[in-house]
């Protein structure tokens, strides 16, 4: 049985400033569960899961991970997911400490302005985790990439890939060594760039784009060319077919 | 003042059934609503409206599109909204009968085998227009291409392009003569494919990818090579990076 500060707790979890208070967040789900379990990257704090989920579960990786489960009832569940349907078990792990200065030489890095929506940041975690990126580099009204969609959306990717955020203008200007690539409307043909193994990519904002302070320090505009109708492509895909085209002859 | 039939009669229309029964289906915002007005391809039966948008919007589009506008109080727009905050105008507008027999020939034609969630169909009739895709053929399972989330991620796109809903397999042994291509994890790498004027393209379910039923028809397995970890790409993306790639020299 649950305590009622415990399911507190769990619950404040969905929130950003309980989340940075506690250096925790939330994961869901039997599959995203055993992936960051043996991905072994995040600490796992407790495992809340139904009875049915832990007779299924491999026993080893609970062995492995020194992992904790507690059995909770079916409401009890409910009252702690973040899902309308939940799935089984809800796991809190502890947030990994980021990478502040890494290497922007030789590889690709992924520059973020303002992403809102947590189904796009997910998606563009898990993609750049595909073509091999490691660091992100987020404004800070990026959405939280703890928070539960964007979790849930990434599956274990987010374990992978290393996301800081920051003020991405000063980032930049003190990043200029390395070519710096902005993905708009009105750039060159995406194919022309042909094959980079070393540049800075700048995403914009799903509704306006990129600012114009960041858009200033880009060296290149690159587009995506249109060959129907649609006004403008989602965020994620296309960061996803940029970095398919850079990392394209790798 | 929004009559009780009225209000009900519009909350009908996020569920599938109710706009199957009355050929109709709901569109929210105004970006959305201006874009599908002018767009003239669905019938608006009924806009309703808060007082702020009718003093914004262009007076010109609709008396062009012989739009009928009836303005509701926000506490009405509350109950009528598919979305948490409700963004000004809810349109009503009337499907349009899909054009069963296109051609297949000298074009791309999207097959669908259940896409089940309905950002990743908008997404993905969004990019198809992006890259000037005329036909979508959606399996049975796949989403109603007119739930409210569809419609809300598509943009005006919807009105671009032709979606037909059908049994795959039938339909695409009827399609041998254009060569068909299953995205998969394990095919021939996606730029070996070269560019295609001329191929019918096949995407899976998110989780399960595509049935083998679907998959023995395909004439070719192709794979978006994996520099990184991720075990998967989004639906969408994968959808978008092989639309990419076929009509990266047209």
């Amino acid at each position: 049985m649950l305590s009622k500060a415990t399911i507190k707790y769990i619950q404040s979890l969905q929130h950003k400033k309980f989340r940075d208070e506690h250096h925790a967040f939330l994961a869901e789900g039997p599959k995203l569960l055993s992936e960051l379990i043996q991905a072994n990257c995040f600490e796992c704090e407790m495992v809340y899961a139904v009875s049915e989920w832990e007779s299924a579960v491999d026993q080893k990786i609970l062995l492995n991970g020194n992992i904790r489960v507690q059995i909770v009832e079916d409401f009890e569940l409910l009252k702690i997911s973040n899902l309308k349907t939940p799935n089984l078990v809800v796991g809190i792990f502890k947030m990994k400490i980021p990478q502040e200065h890494f290497d922007i030489k030789n590889r690709i890095t992924l520059v973020l302005d303002d992403i809102n929506d947590p189904g796009n940041l997910g998606t563009i975690i898990r993609t750049a985790d595909w073509f091999g990126i490691k660091n992100i580099v987020c404004s800070m009204n990026t959405v939280d990439c703890y928070n539960p969609k964007v979790v849930q959306s990434t599956m274990s990717s987010l374990a992978r890939v290393n996301l800081i955020y920051t003020d991405i203008v000063e980032w930049l200007s003190k990043s200029k060594s390395v070519q710096i690539l902005a993905t708009t409307l009105h750039g060159r043909p995406l194919k022309d760039i042909h094959q980079l193994s070393e540049a800075i990519l700048i995403i914009g904002n799903e509704a306006n784009g990129i600012t114009d302070d960041v858009l200033n320090l880009a060296h290149e505009k690159i587009t995506i060319p249109k060959i129907g109708k649609a006004e403008s492509l989602n965020a994620a895909v296309a960061t996803s077919i940029v970095l398919y085209e850079l990392t394209r002859n790798a």
